[in-house]
């Protein structure tokens, strides 16, 4: 490491060939792997780490106008970014994918207006040859980037109005809601409660379709706790409110497992059992579905297997190979463990 | 979106000049910002979203030897990155900090050894000016390909045998540990027992440093319970193993509140109650502090400002402007809440 000062301006080929005493045809021999003495190389090696020479790899991808990068970016609150117990899933599955296939996976933070524009111009900017974009709106000023410059992508998410071509990998919401709201019925519930976050997006609102879906003529309007994030903390608030409205509630579908532990801990301080007095199941299947006790009843939603999809639709636009334009849902069986 | 096959080529200034029928110099002038005629800068406004044109960032970049981006690279496995509480805003405090001086941060997630090959060669390749590194181990092959390359540099964490000039900014870990656990000795404890992370690297064996140290004579290597990592579930089995150990232990010093989360959570099951029957200190001030009942005491681990000070000691080699070489240690106050 240079110190202070010294380290704005970037090594070159001149520099090593300077302070190993040969020439730049000799020094970029090394480099591309030709034939030097072994005293030349060894002196040029020993040049290249003084100097701090950077081999010009973007250089050479300019020539074959590829950057072999994929990008990342989660269009969520930063909050969702450190609580979400998938993102981190879904961002393993799609690094493994790239990774297996040679690709750097850069991962691009979005967490404010500067960040927006800065992001946006990175992505048309060369720096990456694909993206991957886990959200569930298509708004965002990042979209209209990427249509503009046509650079391949595939969504995490099921947007109900992506109409740009873009391809996506999701899950079925409304069915999967359904699914579990009914199997929560199954075991004899009579006043059925719902905690619902983030409603304003597509996957909030289709879980919410799905309960009602369920309920059917027994669905009461009142009995869905709005909450902004899917959260421990707000699901215990959901959870209290909840039991405001309706004290004899004996089944709740919480819409993620961080709301539903927050709600087993409430129940637990009203003194209620589960799942003895009130059944609860959860959605996501993530590391609070094994925490809780009991451990909950669950949607699985395959996070790592979502991001691995998204990679490979991205890798097949790069070799320009067939792939499922319209998009991908994939399964998302229910685990029932101790909480309904 | 091209179909599948066409999007392997970038188009170029060629390509919308001739779509917009003008020249490859009228094309140059709209990008670079010169004066055309409105009826030509709208023809190849038209031209650069038809063709998916991407203005060549990269290619400017090489000119001026700058990416203006910052590689954040944790060296962890990745379990903890999904685990880890502070991970998340240590990433958020770095990138408000690049964002500030239009830094673009990008993340690269090594989850593999393939990927420690491939992230040494985006690091060494051009593609950042500089990079942070989440750690506290020396020996991973991609702090020696940044001491080779010389590319500036900063460490989150405080490894003890950083000797290649790179800079840091952490914690420290052994006062802090003994501080809490002198808190929680004041409060009347007589049998501390401690559950010990991690001890394999720098911060896991400082905190048992600092705890010994505290307890001085009265230390007791049998009531140091060592887990493998920081998280909720090995919390609960470091508790369980105390507790058959020493019935009437009356203390615990947990290494994270996730830890201590699980402790309590055993503690409760065991019928002591929290902190009349035995007190409880976490590390970290994490979410995980405030979500147990009682909530948690803890050492208040900066973790923003951890990321924030390791962007800006890598700022500051980019401008060539003095930094602390020699590594900063940020303070770590104690936050007294219900279990102690």
């Amino acid at each position: 490491m240079p110190p202070s000062g010294s380290s704005s301006r970037r090594a070159t080929v001149h520099d090593v060939a300077a302070a190993a005493g040969v020439s730049r045809g000799t020094v970029s021999r090394v480099i591309n792997g030709g034939y030097v003495s072994p005293r030349a190389r060894a002196a040029i090696e020993a040049a290249i780490a003084e100097v701090g020479y950077v081999p010009n790899t973007a250089a050479r991808n300019l020539v074959t106008q590829r950057s072999q990068a994929v990008g990342f970016v989660v269009l969520e609150p930063h909050v969702l970014f450190l609580e979400d117990p998938n993102i981190g899933a879904i961002m393993l599955g799609a690094n493994a994918t790239l990774s297996d296939a040679d690709y750097q996976m850069v991962n691009l933070v979005v967490d404010s207006e500067r960040d927006t524009q800065r992001v946006s111009r990175y992505l048309s900017g060369g720096f990456v040859d694909g993206v991957i974009i886990v959200s569930a709106r298509t708004h965002d000023p990042i979209i209209r980037v990427l249509a503009q410059v046509g650079i391949p992508a595939a969504f995490v998410g099921h947007p109900r109005d992506l109409d740009r071509g873009i391809p996506f990998v999701g899950i079925d919401n409304t069915g999967s809601a359904r699914l579990i709201t009914e199997r929560l019925m199954a075991t004899g519930r009579r006043r059925i409660g719902m905690i619902a976050a983030a409603v304003d997006r597509d996957s909030g609102a289709d879980r919410v379709d799905g309960f009602r879906a369920a309920l059917g003529p027994r669905f009461d309007p009142d009995l869905v706790a709005e909450v902004p994030l899917y959260d421990y903390s707000w699901g215990a608030k959901g959870m209290r409110s909840l039991l405001e409205r309706e004290p004899a509630i004996d089944g709740v579908f919480a819409g993620s497992d961080a709301l539903a532990a927050g709600a087993l801990e409430v129940l637990r301080e009203a003194g209620l059992s589960v799942p003895r007095d009130v059944g609860v199941v959860g959605f996501d299947d993530s590391a609070w579905a094994v925490r809780t006790q009991p451990q909950l009843s669950t949607i699985h939603q395959p996070a790592a297997k979502l991001g691995a999809q998204a990679a490979d639709l991205v890798l097949r636009q790069l070799r320009g190979e067939p792939y499922a334009s319209e998009g991908i849902l994939l399964p998302t069986p229910i685990v029932w463990r101790g909480s309904a």
